[in-house]
């Protein structure tokens, strides 16, 4: 008997046809002699709808209160589910974040999972009945309702793995596993049987939006093997796992590509320790993410900064970086929201030279010129005019041969 | 300096602009000099919205799924009306049944307040924030989500108010108070200045949809002044407090109507001991509210035993009093939905003779035939067929000269 954490993304739940649906393969695993925990997201639109009453109510709503409306969607999903499973004869049970007492700090619509609690939990298992929880949401110290951002709800499913000591974490989704690359723009992409966490890292954060960042970090740091599959399909999807000798490892398993960030220069920052810290700190604070930094080498005693965030956030960066310039005397500050970045992962990447010229030979070869480049120990990205970045998604999936041959199968 | 708990209906926060002019009202409120504390119900349509989903995935679904789903729209509105007040510059917080702690029993669906808390309310009033309470929902001992039954926020809204000794709870509804009898059946019906404790559960129970009856209760056992108005109008609407000298005793202050139940009647019943407990019993224990009960006198060891039900409760007796009448070898048993329930209330009735006779004399004049009798101190009510119903209501309203003068003017 293994216990099995299945999470049900949006469109898994989209419906009340594809409630019951759900309901089926829960109860298809728990007639399989598993023990099984369901966590689920808010039915599909339903979470941009709440938003868009927030929004229109306010241009800029009290988080607290952003968090306790957005969260009613996965109260409702995992209610209906339950009363699915009910009629369909199998006892269930709908538990909220504070209910489970799922705790995370109080960075309201970003908060971050501090502790799990799985009496709650252990208790209905051992009563034989199946318990549902709300995805996304949990509760402070202070028992308000926070969120845990978009896609939060992977990070329930495997929080809640990992404190539980689950076998698996199923993550089931519209789309079969993940892909080499986004088979919207490169139709030859392929699905990857296996991949590791620290791919994953790299794809999710580079834009692969099957998984949030978060919950991968949380599974590699407990080691809680995904299985990220299709709850429309009975085939198996990707598992994403530690590495192991077994398996086979790929110069580059995948090309992400993301249009969503915009760029950031600070021209001519005088160069003296501090300056960094005092541009990107305002930022920080105003919890935005920025990813790539470059700062290029120093000259007459200035240097260029450059970054990128994400558009959501890109005015109210720029604002801040501005004010910022000025104080610390920088020449200007540009800006272009018109870029893409495009990007290979593998962890054979680690042992191998030679793949970066590759990939910038590759990118010459069509006349695309590379605005920023940044690599990790398994990635390399670089950062093109946003009219090139298909272009570029689908020649280095070429280029690394990721459109053809067997692709780390299923042992 | 007064502290007033104010409770909006759903149609008073049926969409954003309805939520703004809530949070105008509220913030008036607060520049006179008040503490306020807010109730809110679901926006209007969203609780039945609710249902139908549940409805539409199991004919009888499991009822703390049930409370988990239908506790939500509140949620949502407190949430709206809370972002509303703070974009005005308004600091509030919006709070569940649980956070605030309001207990309950664990009758699901109708679940009663055992306790409300009013430590949590009494920081944010301290700190000069507005709570927001969402309407409708407690949480029982185990922690599980309960809903209080349809209007059940009216008894939120006095439950407070009575914790927390405010001086009105003032309800918010989409009529100008509580009237002499339906304007809709009467063109001449009313508004009332002032009604008693006791005047309003009898309307209240017998129809008069303004008010959910516990909340009633409530108010009169710890003595909470309600205030029934309009949200969309200035005007005052009606008091119902405890009966004081100045009040006028007018014999009879509002009629009712009710075509919402239906009766049965068990014959021939063996007339002995324990004969109604074993009928009663059965109802009582799937949660059936019973209103009218007659037993005639007794012939030759039997007698009828004939009372009412709601009409959505009424398959679920039938059946239940079957298998009782079978058990206790009753002759037949007898059905008729199709039946009306008109009534007199009335403070003044308690001295008064001759108002029954004045009522049968006004309905027989119109060949209405009395199919069942029933009385309390303050009230008569007449079941007579579903077609007479509306034209009796408007019969007695006029015989008792409630279509004209003056009527317990505010003084």
């Amino acid at each position: 008997m293994a216990l099995i954490v299945q999470k049900y993304g949006g469109t898994s739940v989209g419906d009340l046809n594809r409630i019951r649906n759900v309901a089926r393969r829960v109860v298809k695993t728990c007639q399989e002699g598993n023990e099984v925990v369901v966590v689920v997201s808010a039915i599909a639109g339903e979470t941009d709808r709440l938003i868009q009453l927030a929004t229109q109510v306010s241009d800029n709503p009290d988080l607290r209160e952003y968090d306790a409306l957005i969260s009613t969607g996965e109260q409702v999903s995992g209610a209906l589910l339950a009363i699915t499973l009910h009629a369909m004869g199998y006892p269930a049970r709908s538990f909220l974040g504070p209910q489970v007492r799922i705790v995370t700090d109080n960075t309201f619509s970003k908060a971050r999972i501090q502790k799990v609690e799985i009496k709650r939990l252990q208790k209905e298992l051992k009563a034989g009945r199946i318990p549902i929880v709300a995805g996304f949401q949990g509760v402070d110290k202070d028992g308000n309702i926070t969120t845990l951002g978009r896609g939060g709800s992977d990070t329930t499913g495997v929080a809640l793995a990992a404190a539980l000591s689950a076998d698996v974490c199923e993550i089931y989704t519209d789309v079969e596993g993940v892909y080499t690359t986004d088979p919207n723009i490169c139709p030859d992409a392929r699905k990857l049987a296996r991949i590791t966490y620290d791919e994953m890292l790299e794809l999710a954060s580079l834009g692969a939006k099957v998984l949030q960042i978060r919950s991968v970090e949380f599974a590699k740091k407990y080691n809680v093997p995904i299985h990220v599959r299709s709850s429309f399909s009975e085939k198996r999807g990707t598992l994403v796992t530690k590495e192991d000798e077994k398996m086979e490892k790929v110069l580059v398993s995948g090309v992400t590509y993301n249009k969503n960030e915009a760029r950031i220069t600070v021209v001519r920052v005088p160069d003296k320790p501090g300056t960094a810290s005092r541009v990107f700190t305002p930022i920080s604070d105003a919890n935005i993410i920025v990813d790539m930094i470059i700062q290029n080498s120093s000259a007459e005693g200035y240097t260029d900064l450059t970054f990128t965030v994400p558009k959501a956030d890109f005015k109210k960066a720029l604002k801040l970086v501005k004010k910022t310039a000025e104080e610390i005397k920088a020449q200007e500050v540009l800006a272009d929201e018109n870029i893409a970045k495009v990007s290979i992962v593998g962890a054979g990447m680690v042992s191998h030279a030679g793949v970066a010229s590759k990939m910038f030979t590759a990118l010459a070869k069509e006349n695309i010129n590379i605005l920023m480049i940044s690599t990790s120990e398994i990635k390399i990205s670089c950062v093109v005019e946003a009219k090139y970045g298909e272009l570029a998604a689908r020649v280095l999936h070429q280029t690394f041969g990721l459109d053809k041959g067997e692709l780390r199968k299923e042992p």
